[in-house]
């Protein structure tokens, strides 16, 4: 008998079924004799050892849903150190569970904060496979992880939207997308998009290259110039500043989110009416793309295999193309920024799409 | 020879360019002397004498293309009176206009303040017809107009993928949807995308009834609440103000938008995370859905019909289901509200929606 | 105690699920006691007492999901008066199942079909009220049915994605569409999608006249002519035969579908070359749009308000764009066809649809 | 100055204004001096000397558009060789038409056929450069093709739609995909639609192992089968024949498609019911995702670099994930077959779907 533990942890994205759906309805095809347990809530049904046992037909039906059947919850890292309530350790009630259960691995799909708490059982000597899970696609060491196509559809599904009302304001429109510290999703989308100018945390702006940029526009002809700003954009200023200081600035100003600040001083300095759109949480939401599906269910399936092999102690990603595994070591407490170097950089500059430099 | 203008004028949305198509292809159709001329950017247009003669190939492919073909901007009513740089009078000039072309009659495609415009004209004796054209669904004497169902569909979507991802979350979330004074958008998006809560500008609501709709939900388990929130919304003790000191008070408390202020008095009043969504633009762009291509094509098409009878002042509009024109001057300066016992608020109250009261 | 059963019969359609939630949830909101019980596949259920108790929960999140959570099937009239393998009478062991379990009426959610049986029961002394479900649109004395708006939705997207691909091909596309004997669904969705030439089983169509509205567009200059086709779309010769002369002419022609049909005779007579796409079920799956499940969801509150006056007898359904009851005897056993004089197409031939006559 | 000539050729697809889009828009802002001459329908435009001067407001508001602003025709391989009505030879005149207007370099976005003929024109020393256009994504030496991941959306959205539907009707459904010779494009929809049965040319089928997945299935509870077909799929008997006879039994059968001819066998063999749909060209049409418009403006952008750096002679495709130039005599007169040892086969085959073997 083979038992096997799955959990779904931090925000949740498109294409969780799918993946959890690939490694179940693998395993059920090519192992007569499965027990899967489906841990609710993440890490925590982990740790208070709340699961239920998971049939073949929970995972029918389930491949084109959003969301997770399981439940997700985020309990960052920082907080793993911290005792329960009763005193008793994370760490060690979650391996209590996993071998009460008698577990032969435990699979998790959850996004950098998870990665590092998988790790962390791996070290205690569990049996541990990841799956990248991430519309943020800055997970170290996989080239994609799923959720983040089905983001950058929806994404530039609105800039869509704001390019056909446009025309007819003679505005500047910024649109604030998801992307936590890096700048993927927002460049994927700002280009699919074809917005004017592209704002990512790993190029800090200032507000006189985006002010010479949106005149320039208007100069030509163009009525109109769409901005897209990653949540976590950042201006030149800002990022000289330290932590501290930035910390204080922002709850000085007190602005809503991100586009609004940028918006502000675009106002400001052009007299120009500024427009915001925050899509928010929908960008996780909602139905995955066919890419993501496939991605996903690649990705579990191989999962699957792994198990089936004893092979443990890696996430399933993506290298030139291809489905690896990835020592959970070489990617737990890592961010893949976008290199100010990357290709699609240089090809965005090309392009003649402003980069706020 | 026939000659007939046409302007879209006001914030654009959804078929305006299916209701242009309706019109131009019925006359050409049927008619085969038809010169039509398209004014630029609204009114502007007609005052400035800007405009192209378009063909009957002009108006294919667009059926299904969102924004307008010929460009559009505010103008509001308020702005009419003052005079242009040169001294001229905006109605003189539009006269003018109307005449140097010789034209038979001026298709006007618009929302509230349009039509009071295009009523002035037709008081001056132009001969005028109007097309419904809002998100907002608040023009007068038509039970619906184009735009607000395509609209109502980008933001059921938004609300949609919230709900995927708002169960991992535990948390109140706060879409703010358009429809400027009414609360048209938000009822019908809230209906179809399942929002717990609905907060529309007719019914002033109240923090302590939200709170305990939300006291409510999490005491039966529930793990999320979603509120759609018009972003007219307003609160009782506002709603008793006041336009002057509730002018005030929204400088001083400087809130990105109503989302961000209902959301803050929620966090303040129960302690619960808030997150806030603003589609924005995004709900007037895009494709028009298939009831609303229908709909324009065949208000155009009685347009065509009504001009080849030689019939005008009038919008054409939607009663009991069927097409019918209806006297200009009974839709100009009116606005139509959502009447709080109206049949539809009755059954969101039956389905235990929390209208916030 | 109120206690109340619930079945969804014929082919499925979008909203079946946001109807039964309307009136669920309505109920259980306004009743402190109820009992919904929801048969399995249809009538079947109820002839056979397969039934399930559902809870609130149970209709949570299913707002926005296709087909039904209590499975469909079909069991045409004329099947009724044929006894079961054990000779009891179908009728009668649905009565027997109904008085059981003490209900206090009997929801039916259907088309046609479905509404005969309704009404026997009806007529046999049960409690029941019905809901107007198909993409047919079909049913009598209600001006529209949920699903239909979806459909439409579905199938012009597909006559969107010709156009498209349209242009560079210099052929006759056919897309066929669902509607059963009836046009309303073609009719809509070829306004909606811009189709050149629109053929429904109402208006029976002439191979010469499309042919000449082919030359004409070719004449023109355009380079590709789409034809939206109904299922039921039917010649003229075709019309004038016998059912059995139809029915052996049929069998002999041997034909895929009605497009493939019209699609050879086009290429004999034109000598083009023609491409067919045939969405088939495609248009009665997926989300339902947000139009339908409002108007689901009001159809079942109103359902529910009935219930809880005790009105029975009725179909709910929609006339001059309010919600209202009709009583099942004036909707059993009639069918609502398209009047070749209706203003849509009326409409239709006033922009240049040839309508294939 | 840079004089540039530019094609689309064969069937179209979704992006391929995005991608000559990537190419001119970074041309134009790169270089001062650029002339783009974009040919009329295909190859047959640079024969017949049909071009536009394209300016850069051409490109814009067309990256989301579906079909090709240049407009294409099919003149397939073998005809390149039959001279035209005049006597002259198809690849002279081309040649003629080049150096008449002073090209110093021709891209062509093309699928198969389009590459051969590239190719004999790089042979007789023109400069030319290639775009990898097909949703078949059947091209040598490129992982993938724009095009592609837009035709697996809608393949894989008439699946999901199938699905919703299937449940209430005990039946086998085949939904017929395109991808001409090739399973690409099904398998993809397949995987991610959720298929049961996936049929692809490169794997021919028997009826006796469909039929023995559609028992087990019923036997394991299931009601319904979904089967995806490949339009190339092709039964083993079938696959063992000449072409003469293959062909010669295609007519005597004369099945409308591949779909019903399986559906034929199927019920032949199980006596259950079963339902067809083909998508067929809506599969072409349409808005592209935004993968593919990042993939084909990207494609765009580095083909205006080679042009830029005068390297010629080069289909820019995608190799290991990374975008790269790759030989034109490499790629023509080539097919990309699935494969099947490919990893998604077997992947396939783990997760239990049926190959039809």
């Amino acid at each position: 008998m083979l038992r096997v533990g799955m959990l779904t942890s931090g925000g949740d994205c498109q294409a969780l079924n799918a993946a959890m759906r690939g490694v179940a309805k693998s395993l059920f095809n090519q192992c007569s004799e499965v027990e899967i347990y489906g841990f609710t809530d993440g890490y925590k049904g982990l740790i208070y050892g709340e699961y239920r046992l998971l049939k073949n037909d929970d995972f029918s039906g389930i491949l084109n849903i959003g969301g997770t059947i399981l439940g997700s919850s985020r309990m960052p890292f920082k907080y793993i150190g911290v005792p329960l309530e009763d005193g008793s350790d994370k760490i060690e009630r979650m391996i209590d569970t996993y071998k009460k259960l008698n577990l032969d691995c435990l699979v998790v799909l959850g996004g950098n904060g998870s990665h590092k708490t998988a790790n962390l059982l791996r070290e205690k000597g569990l049996n541990v496979l990841t799956l990248p899970k991430t519309i943020d696609n800055d997970l170290a060491e996989t080239e994609i992880s799923f959720g983040f196509q089905s983001a950058v559809d929806i994404a530039t599904n609105a800039i869509d939207c704001i390019h056909t009302t446009a025309a007819s304001h003679s505005r500047v429109f910024i649109v604030e997308l998801m992307g936590h510290k890096t700048g993927w999703l927002t460049l994927h989308a700002g280009i699919a998009g074809g917005a004017d100018i592209i704002l990512i945390p790993e190029i800090p702006y200032s507000i006189e290259a985006i002010s010479q940029a949106i005149a320039k526009r208007t100069a030509s002809g163009k009525r109109f110039t769409i901005i897209a700003a990653a949540e976590g954009a950042i201006s030149k200023e800002e990022a000289a500043m330290s932590k501290k200081e930035l910390k204080l600035l922002r709850k000085q100003e007190n602005y809503a989110s991100t586009a609004y600040r940028i918006g502000a001083a675009i106002e400001e300095k052009t007299g120009q009416e500024v427009r915001v759109t925050v899509p928010g949480h929908v960008q996780r939401g909602g139905q995955p793309v066919a890419y993501d599906r496939v991605l996903a269910t690649r990705l579990g399936v191989r999962a699957a295999e792994l198990i089936l092999n004893h092979e443990y102690g890696y996430m399933v990603g993506v290298k030139d193309n291809k489905i690896v595994k990835i020592s959970l070591c070489d990617v737990a407490g890592k961010t893949k920024m976008v290199d100010p170097g990357n290709e699609l950089i240089t090809q965005a500059r090309q392009l003649g799409i402003c980069l706020g430099e």
